[in-house]
C-alpha cells in the first residue's frame, strides 16, 4: 500500500489512544495494557486494519494487537478504529522482524497474516516473504498455536503451503476459492474487497505439531 | 467415466500384449517381466491410459504399470498403448485397494494419481479418495518415495493438501493453476484436455518424510 502524505497523521501517531508508543516496555506487561486475562491474537502487517478492527468488535473476549511498519498507513487504521469503536484492539508501529522484543513466547495465541507482500520468487526477496522458513521459526520461538493466513497471491500461496508444511505444521480449512467455498465469518481487508473479483482468494490455517515431531 | 459395452473390449482383455492377466503371480517378478532393472512408476485409476501411455514414449529409461479398476476402460488404455507404440508400459485390471498384493514395499519409485473420483465429503465416501488418510497409510506401506498428484477438483485438493500434510509428507512443486504455471511438460490426461477450460487444475508432488518423523 503507498503511503501518502497524511496531514492528520503525526497528531493521530503521537495522540491516538489506540496506539502503543513505548514499545520498548511493552513485553511482559500486556496484561496491565488490556486490564484483563483475555488471550492475544496479533496481526501483522495490518493495513489500514479493517479486518482487526472489525474482527474486535465480533469479539469481545480476545485482545488484539496490529502491528504495521508503515506509520501514516498505520495511523489510518489506529483512526479508524477509535472512530468505528473497535474492540479490545491496540497498534504498533513496529517491524515484525523484531516480535520478540515485544511478545513472550507463548502470549499470541492466533496469529493472522493478511495479504502480505508476496515479493518476487527470487531467493533473496523470497526471504522477505511472511510465510518463509525463517518467519515460520520466528513464530514458532514466539510458540504461535495457530496462523490464519489469506492471499490473493497464487504463487505466495504455493509457496506458503511447502513452507508451512516443510516446518512441519498441520494444515487446517485450506481453501483455495474462499468467496465460493461456503465458509462462513470472512472479515474482508480493504485490500481482498477490492482485488477479490479478479481471482480467487487462498486461505489456510496453520498449526505447530507437538515439539518432538518438528 | 461411464464403461460402455465394446464388442472390442473382451478380444483385447485376453489377448493385448500390454495386460497383465496372471497378477495373482506378479509380486516379485516384474524384473523378469520387464528384463530390466529400471526404475517401476505406477499410475493408479490410469482410465483411457493416454498419460501413461504417452509419459511412456517419453522416458525410455522408467518401467510403467498402470491401474484400472474398470475392464472396459482398461481394455482401451490397452488398446490405445498398442496402436501408437507405447514405451514400457503394462496395465493390470487390479484394485487400489489391493495394491501390496502386487507390489513388495520399495519397489515402486513414482505413483501418478491423475483425476481420481472426488467423492463426495461425507466422512464414509471420503475414505474411498486416493488421497485419504488410509490411502495415503497404504502408500507408505509400499515405501513410495513420491506421489505425483493431479486434480481439477477444489474440495479434493484441499482435502489432499491436508491430507498429506497431516501424514507427515512433504508438498513440493504445488501449482493451483497448472496450465498457467509455467511448468513445462505436463502430459494431459483425457479428462484434464476436455475440462481444464472449466477452471484451474491442481498439482502436487508429495515426498514422505524419513520413517523417524513420520
Amino acid at each position: 500500500m503507498r503511503a501518502r502524505k497524511k496531514n492528520w497523521a503525526p497528531a493521530v501517531l503521537s495522540e491516538n489512544p489506540r496506539i502503543i508508543r513505548e514499545t520498548e516496555n511493552i513485553k511482559g506487561s500486556l496484561k496491565e495494557l488490556f486490564k484483563n486475562d483475555n488471550p492475544i491474537h496479533v496481526e501483522i502487517g495490518c493495513g489500514k486494519g479493517r479486518f482487526i478492527t472489525e474482527t474486535s468488535k465480533i469479539n469481545h473476549d480476545i485482545n488484539y494487537i496490529a502491528i504495521e511498519r508503515e506509520a501514516v498507513i498505520l495511523a489510518a487504521a489506529a483512526k479508524r478504529a477509535e472512530e468505528v469503536g473497535a474492540g479490545s484492539l491496540y497498534f504498533m508501529h513496529v517491524d515484525v522482524n523484531d516480535v520478540l522484543d515485544y511478545f513472550n513466547p507463548g502470549e499470541v495465541k492466533r496469529l493472522y497474516i493478511n495479504f502480505c507482500d508476496p515479493w518476487p520468487t527470487k531467493k533473496k526477496r523470497a526471504r522477505r516473504r511472511l510465510t518463509h522458513d525463517n518467519f515460520i521459526t520466528l513464530y514458532e520461538k514466539l510458540e504461535i498455536p495457530e496462523i490464519h493466513f489469506k492471499t490473493d497471491n497464487r504463487i505466495l500461496f504455493e509457496f506458503s503451503l511447502e513452507s508451512f508444511c516443510r516446518k512441519g505444521w498441520l494444515l487446517e480449512n485450506v481453501s483455495l476459492d474462499l468467496h465460493n467455498s461456503g465458509i462462513e465469518g470472512n472479515i474482508m481487508t480493504e485490500y481482498e474487497e477490492k482485488f477479490s473479483a479478479k481471482g480467487p482468494i487462498y486461505r489456510l490455517e496453520a498449526y505447530p505439531r507437538k515439539p518432538h515431531i518438528i
